[in-house]
């Protein structure tokens, strides 16, 4: 075993009976190809297992903070487990420096290498139930992602971009944004889409995606952005 | 609060501190609508928690007990979990017998009913867990739920009933079965269609639904009680 693995465990502040498990939940399964000898399995079972400890731990906090209806906090938890957030939190955790993966996927450091490290979040969870135990996971869950949740609720983050967007646009300017596609290219299997956010005339921002939908959620996320929401 | 609910208690076995969280989790929505002065609220929030509680402990039993691949584990999880099988579970503990809804739910004993109990078995495990933590709720899971295990990998129930129906042709007739639709009738947003299966020229069963996938399930389900498969 590497001595990268134990001070991973420091970074996390967990004291690991068996290591093997942390170095397990960072393994993804594309190394194993490039690796035949590795003695260890990949991460899918421990994301698997962790999934449902994080779930569990979210939802009991929610349940016992809050008296909203169950709609709404399923609404926040889900802003709190998706893989943004999970990508997020694994980053400030350092995850990156020790996952391991094949040549191939440590070139894609864009939408493949964020689901990849929300998917090593959760097994890293999983690895911590199963070495520590329920307790001391629900411990590490609250410290390092239940924490997002004031901002989550502030900035009403739970809302999808658009929602968010318009909400705000009729709350100061009393008007509904409207969305136009500017630009339309590529072949049906890798199209892509430029389109613009307008509250009345005026355009707010673009985005671009690989569908009109990520399009407008891309221009919405820039529109607060650019002013400041 | 009436005598019901502590003989339904201990028809469950579980000894409540505060039987008021079980009688929450046997009251539907509707139920508030006519009882205004109803002192409880509904069971959704239960339900909510309840969700999250059985799904890790199934997933927590799983991954302990069998090392199969992740894939595997979800198919089985999800015919463990599913609404089927929750509102059958329901029954058994004869939860229908201490259902508060409104007079026109209870008039309704079809799907809606079966969805009914399976979001109220959610919402009792979930008041076990509020009232007696998490290791009785976990033992309550294993003795009433995951006891089913057994019988859905025999039987293969994680499959659909239409790749179960395909299996098994296969493997006893060597061939494949086809659907026909024998009937579609009804306006664009009440659809009725009736689908016949078929081995070769045969016809084994009909089923019928408000979509051809689901008349199709309907006449596989059929089909393999037909066939004692």
């Amino acid at each position: 075993m590497s001595s990268d693995i134990s001070s991973f465990a420091d970074r996390l502040g967990i004291g690991f009976k068996n290591l093997k498990l942390l170095q397990q939940a960072v393994t993804h399964r594309s190394y194993l190809n490039e690796n035949r000898n590795y003695p260890l399995d990949h991460n899918e079972r421990l994301e698997f297992l962790g999934d449902a400890v994080l779930e569990l731990s979210v939802t009991d906090y929610l349940f016992r903070n809050f008296p909203n209806p169950e709609g709404e906090l399923t609404n926040w938890r889900a802003a709190l487990v998706n893989k943004d957030m999970l990508s997020k939190v694994a980053r400030r955790l350092g995850v990156e420096d020790y996952l391991l993966m094949s040549r191939g996927e440590s070139k894609d450091v864009g939408r493949a290498r964020n689901y990849i490290l929300a998917n090593a979040m959760e097994a890293i969870i999983g690895a911590i139930y199963v070495d520590q135990g329920y307790k001391k996971a629900d411990e590490f869950i609250k410290n390092n992602i239940i924490v997002e949740l004031k901002e989550i609720l502030s900035k009403k983050l739970y809302l999808d971009p658009k929602s968010y967007f318009q909400e705000k646009a009729q709350e100061i300017y009393g008007t509904t944004p409207s969305y136009r596609v500017l630009l339309e290219s590529g072949p049906d299997h890798n199209k892509r889409f430029v389109v613009g956010l307008y509250l009345e005339n005026e355009k707010i921002s673009e985005g671009e995606g690989p569908s009109k939908q990520e399009a407008q959620r891309e221009a919405a996320r820039k529109g607060i952005e650019i002013k400041n929401w």
